[in-house]
Order: C-alpha cells, then structure tokens, then sequence
C-alpha cells in the first residue's frame, strides 16, 4: 500500500464532518470519502488552473482506488490533501489522503484517474496544454507530463 | 414570514458546502439544507450543555418548517445561525438560519421543534433542569423556560 | 396535525432507503426525508403533466413544513404519498407522507409550497393553464385552483 | 480492466435512484455509486447469511477499486449485482457491479476488500467458518475459501 509519504502537499484544506455522515457504528461511511474528496479536488482545480476551466470542460472520473487505514469519528479534525502525480494525454492522476490533524494518522488515500471532457463536443479531450502548464507550476514539478 | 431578525445569536459557524450538494440547475438542494441544520445543531448543544448530555439522552425531531429565502449557488460562503427561542416541558424550539456571509442576505430560515429522548428508557422525557439551565445561560436569556 | 386522511391519493410509490440513510441510532435521518419527497416531487410531475415541462421550467422550493410522527429504521418498507391540493397563481400546494406498507403507519406528513420558475428568463411564473389542467385531471379535482 | 464478465450473480436488486443523486452534468455523482453499493452489501449479507450476522460483527471496508466505464442519468433503470469471489482468513473480496437493465450496459464495477469486526472486543477477526459456509452456499462455489 502507498501512502504517499514523500508527497510535498501543495494543497490542504480543513473538511467539515456533517452529522449525517456517521453510521449507526460512529464511523464516517464509506461514500462520504467520496463525497468530500470531489468538493476538494474543485477546490484544486479552482486554484490551480482557475475558474473559466469549467465553462468549457468538465472533469469525469473513469477508476479510482482507496485504502481506508482507520476510521474516522465525528467531530474529528479532518483534512483533505490533494495533489495531481500525472499528466497523461487525455488522462491525469491525482492522490487524495483524508488525515486527522491533530494527531497526524492518516485515516485514507485515494488515487483517482480522471479525464478532461469537453462539455459542447461531449467527448473526453485532451487537456490543453496552458492549463497542464499551470498545474505543474502549482505542483511546482515540471516533470507532471508524459513526454 | 417572520425572519427572526431581532434575535441576538450566540451561535453561528461557517458552513463547508460539497459539490454534490448542488442540484443540476446549481442551485443548492432543499433537502440538503437539513443535513447542515442537524450538523450545527449537535454542535449547539456540545457547546451549550456538554457531550455528556448525548450519553444518555437524544434530540428527536418532531416538526419543522422552513421558509427558502433565495437559492445558494457552490461554493456561496454560507454560515448557519443558531438559537434555542422557547423551552416548554418535553419540547423545545430552535431557531436556524443559513446566510451568506458576504452579502448578508438570508437564504433559509428553519423553525423546529424537537424532543428530548431516553436512549436507555425508549421514550420521550423532560430535559433535565440543569441542561435548560445551561441553555438559558448559553442564550443569556432566563425567560425561555415555560413557568 | 393535519394528516390528510381524508385525501385520495393518486401517486404512492415505494421508497427504497439506503444503509447510509440511518443514523448513529439506528433512525433515517431528518434530512434523508426530504431528498426522497423530493425524488417522488419530480416523479409525480413526470407522470401528471409529462417530461417537457422540465425543458422549459423549474420547480422552486418555497416553504415546508413537516411533522414527524415514529421514526423509520433501515430496511422499513415505506411508500411516498404525494398529492397537490391547491394550485394558485405562482405557487402551488403539495402534500406528501411516508408511509409503513406494511404496518400502515403514518412515518412523516410534509406540506410544501412551491414555485414554477422559467429557467430561461429567470424568474417565477404563474404555470401555464394547461399544465395546472393535467393536475386537476391526474388529481380527479376540478377544484384545485384558484378561481 | 476486469468486467467480471464471467460471474454468475446470484444476487441482483433494482437500485433507486434520487433526484439529489444528479450533479449540475445531469450525471449520477461518483460518490453515490457507493453508498447504493453499501446499501446491496447489506443486502446480499442479510440473504446469504442472516440478520443475526450484524448483532456480533460489523464490516468494515479496507480497500476499493471502482471503474466508471459511462455515466449514469436520473431515472436510468439500474440494478446492482453483487458476488463474493474470495474469502480470506480475515478479509474477504467483493465485486459489485452497476448495470443499465433496459440497455445492458455495465455503467460501474467496483472489486472491494472488506473485514469482519467484531463489535465488542472491538478488533477484527476472521469471519467465523459457518458463515464462510452459508456464503459458500450462496454462491454454489464451494473454492471461495483459502485453503
């Protein structure tokens, strides 16, 4: 299993627990991993490659893989770290860890292979290459991209 | 349609909106509302009378009503109002709004009325005096208990 | 409490929940309620007055108000009841409960206002007659609307 | 990819889908595929195994893959098929698969990796062998064990 720990995590940000999310055993169900790490990886591409992004294409997810290492309680102090580790051409990766801030465990990791989808033609594209540009200044890694 | 506006509000907290609280037209959906209401509530009480309080007893909905003001859009910076306004024998009224931090306008405005429950004894009880107690002193107001 | 006995209903379907619907109590969660009326809202104006009404308008949440009778518990069977019981000009009236199937109990009755909304030019708008005609018809009730 | 093309499912449910289940694309959003999967993974223990399964043990989620291979519309006709393929000492692998009844298509497959819990001593254990067996028997696949 890799957690990811030689990341530099260039995006962090603090997730709001909802009371609904706990199941009847106390824990954080399954799906709202999900759920929380979607609103963050908008967050990300907001940041990283700016709003005007989603006029024209949207993102799709097309595989994604997680390790759920320890549970999560509400009201625990979660964060979402998020980092994009490939540009392919059409697909790109992105890894996602959910970690408690306060005493560090980190609670689960999500890697996720997504596609760029232009929302007019309504087929997957490859992602331009200004806003691949502008990921990789983000990630400070200009090594992001398939050659 | 009575906006509570000439309520002092002891408790408000930012509210963190997910990408899939948002419906296809954007806009956020109704009944997501309920799920942020019911999170600040938890935290009202933990704040207002202690976690001890959730040992042994629940809060049971019984009737609410909600008034939608305009439409929050993703990611809107929404905070949530919250006020206990009337504690009878066994039930008890609380005040919700959502507002958008920014403008000031008010989204949401959600009057509910809810039950103290038994968890071990299966039935709705009176809350106890010393937690109406706390409460009161929450809301500096001694006036909210029914004589 | 109005439990709309007296009313026919037209529209009842049943509802499946989710595992993540309950909460730490076992209970379906206030909020679960209202993404299922919601879901059955939008079934109901399929089967009354068809699909192209949502090409050209929006349904527009306005007011609810909901009384919680006995809590439901995954897997309960349940149905949703949903009837409209007065159209006006803008704003129309409907009723909805959730219902045991099996043990006839009444779970939830919920009364909502709402709006017809023109998505294109962006404001509320009185729904056109004949659509307000198809009500009346699906409802068997000449009398809905305002004279 | 592996479709799990080959499986026999012996277990198959009609999944209900929710208005608020639709992001702003029209399209079922990725993190509701998992909480319909958990609700048909109760499911499929309640039939293979029996209620009284889950006043002992819990099942807690280690590991998923899910492959979106076309998205998902309100109100597609979907369905959930779910198997067992392998059962472990302590974990046990599940696939799970969306499918379109009307058209065919295979809109998700998830393969997850799961443990048995044991509520009390609050740690995991290995699943205890008459329950390997019941599901062995569901399954008609008498080589779903590690020897």
């Amino acid at each position: 299993m890799n957690l990811y720990d030689d990341l530099v995590w260039h995006h962090q940000m603090p997730a709001q627990l909802r009371f609904s999310d706990v199941d009847r055993f106390g824990h954080m169900n399954n799906a709202v991993y999900f759920s929380i790490f979607d609103t963050f990886k908008m967050q990300y591409f907001r940041e990283a490659i700016g709003n005007e992004f989603f006029h024209k294409y949207a993102i799709v997810m097309a595989n994604l893989q997680a390790d759920y290492l320890s549970p999560i309680y509400f009201p625990d102090e979660i964060a979402i770290q998020t980092a994009i580790i490939h540009l392919g051409n059409k697909s790109f990766t992105m890894i996602q860890r959910a970690i408690n801030t306060r005493t560090k465990d980190i609670k689960c990791v999500c890697k996720s292979i997504m596609v760029t989808y232009d929302i007019n033609e309504n087929h997957s594209v490859a992602m331009p290459q200004e806003y691949k540009q502008r990921i990789m200044e983000f990630e400070s890694n200009p090594g992001l991209c398939d050659k």
